[in-house]
């Protein structure tokens, strides 16, 4: 038995996994493999439209009848800033030059969009058992009906001040973002990434803080790491990284090569990739524009004028202007199928608390 | 019983608790009381001389007969850099006239000195069963000496390379120091503060790494943290910030308040008090001057000319040039004395340990 079970008694699962939501990086292969191993199976929606939402809540359906998880960011947009963008440009124009790219081609639209009212509706005729959000909560009318619409919610704090918002403001479990998480930073009431807690810090404190369920988050990579959870206080994982090892993550073949080699290296926090500061593997162009850059246009427009480079960098077989976010537990991280993942992390966890707790008692 | 006892037996204690040491933050008091209590007790000796040294040594052996540890900083002193010295002189000129004081008088040489020949007399002399040392290992042939003299050499890894280049050099046990512990980063083989892994990634990591027992240090601030802790692989825990609360700590009173109101404060890393990364909470200097400087005059020489400036302010009431190192588990502690807390500490982990196998069990 799990020591604390209100969080899958909450959202109805067999085990308190949670597979983070990776935009671009998992869609419903990964998410009904893992539900239908008994945690709780994401679907990352920041990037998609309404038509693919449905779509891959419709595969995820076909193949399971157990509780999933849909994700949307919820960010306020940033107001235009023609001169920050067309600085930033200018800064990427030689790239651009440098793989024969046109630099004055137009460039795309942010493919990160925040949950609006036209999401919600998806939301309240599918009825996914939870939504998760990114970045705070949506306004309260579009909380309001997520909530009516029966959906369990969950955000992410990545600092106490954070988890006690959340708690505040309707949110049904937290989860507790440790600085040491791959992907975006999940933080609204702070923009200071020198000051973000690590896991380790913030489990514990936000436990003590809130009255509902903490999920930890950040830094998780096997079964020793769901134990530590628990014993911080939590009464689930989130767990992103581990599950990019699997066959069913939709990441580059550069990016799986990145992660199995990972071994001591190290990840780095950077807002070049998208405008707002998140974990991954370093690259060449993080290190030539940042890796934190202060002219960087807001989150998510810096993302545009990057896309045209990556894919003709990868289409060459180079990482040089990739986005391999990775946590800094990848070196833990196994190649097996999202199943079987799910099921031996809570198998491994849950023999460490008895042989912890079997010592303990001796 | 503990779930491991390797790191116990390989100092003789009865718990696996290390107070961490404090340069100018802890004396003889906090040492003795803690490991009389049955945790190791630490007297950090950096900004000692041989005589006092001596003395606290003394005055510990005289109230306990239970191991010990005593700890040194072992940085490579930096070349003079007249220049570089100068330019921080002038920018910390204005704050000397704000407050009254000579900019020109002459400043006192860094207060840190590293582990010398010296200090290794005492050491052979006086046979503390434990020294540890900040920043690496000293020289080979001191190392040899400390060795030979009976004592278990500890140290700090803040990466998984650290930690592995400790274990080939002759380390006994290796305290993973996260990104969240307070006071100075232990870094040795990387500068880049901005990718130092939080402790929940870098433990097990590191346990996988090395040999020998790894003591988990950085946001482990009661009971809970010390289960995690072994959950993830540690064989023992090393606690500062939850130490400076206790009335055996020698921080000043400004220090204990700002403690004490903790609450969500987050902490930061700076590198203007003395030239190199420590974790402590914000102040007006920090603000105003950093918190990170690239000019700043390399560790520990920036230290030199700040003293005057804390002396004054700190005379009249204020914090704003004080250093007030805190880890990001600050809100966790407790006033209550070094014994009551080491042995408290200890039942509570234990208890957790129980309970969370009794669950698991079940």
């Amino acid at each position: 038995m799990w020591p604390d079970r209100r969080l899958m008694d909450l959202i109805g699962t067999e085990l308190p996994i949670i597979q983070a939501p990776m935009a671009g990086a998992n869609g419903s292969a990964l998410a009904m493999a893992v539900s239908e191993a008994g945690g709780l199976g994401s679907l990352p929606c920041a990037m998609l439209d309404g038509a693919k939402v449905r779509a891959e809540i419709g595969v995820i359906r076909q193949r399971t009848s157990k509780p999933i998880n849909v994700n949307f960011f919820c960010h306020t947009p940033p107001k235009p800033d023609p001169a920050r963008d067309a600085a930033w440009t200018a800064r990427l124009r030689p790239f651009y030059v440098e793989l024969g790219l046109d630099p004055d081609a137009p460039v795309a639209a942010p493919s990160r969009a925040p949950f609006d009212g036209a999401m919600c509706e998806i939301v309240e005729e599918l009825k996914p058992e939870v939504v998760s959000f990114h970045f705070g909560l949506p306004a309260p009318d579009l909380m309001r009906r997520v909530k009516a619409a029966g959906c369990v919610v969950l955000s992410s704090a990545t600092t106490v001040a954070e988890a006690r918002w959340l708690d505040d403001n309707g949110c049904d479990a937290i989860i507790a973002q440790g600085v040491e998480a791959g992907g975006h930073r999940g933080f609204f009431l702070t923009q200071d990434i020198t000051a973000q807690p690590g896991t380790f810090a913030l489990v514990p404190q936000v436990v003590d803080a809130v009255s509902v369920p903490v999920i930890a988050a950040g830094g998780i990579g096997d079964g020793r790491g769901i134990a530590a959870a628990f014993a911080l206080g939590a009464a689930g994982v989130q767990m992103g990284t581990a599950y990019l090892f699997t066959p069913e993550s939709l990441i580059t073949d550069l990016h799986r090569a990145r992660l199995r080699g990972a071994g001591d290296e190290l990840t780095v926090l950077t807002n070049v990739i998208s405008g707002g500061p998140a974990r991954g593997f370093m690259t060449r162009f993080m290190r030539e524009t940042g890796p934190m850059s202060e002219t960087v246009p807001a989150f998510p427009t810096a993302g545009g004028p990057l896309g045209p480079l990556k894919a003709k960098a990868e289409a060459a077989g180079s990482s040089d202007f990739s986005t391999q976010w990775a946590g800094q537990a990848a070196a833990l991280g196994r190649e097996v199928g999202a199943a079987e993942l799910t099921r031996t992390l809570a198998l491994d966890a849950l023999q460490r608390l008895k042989t912890l707790g079997a010592s303990a008692k001796a």
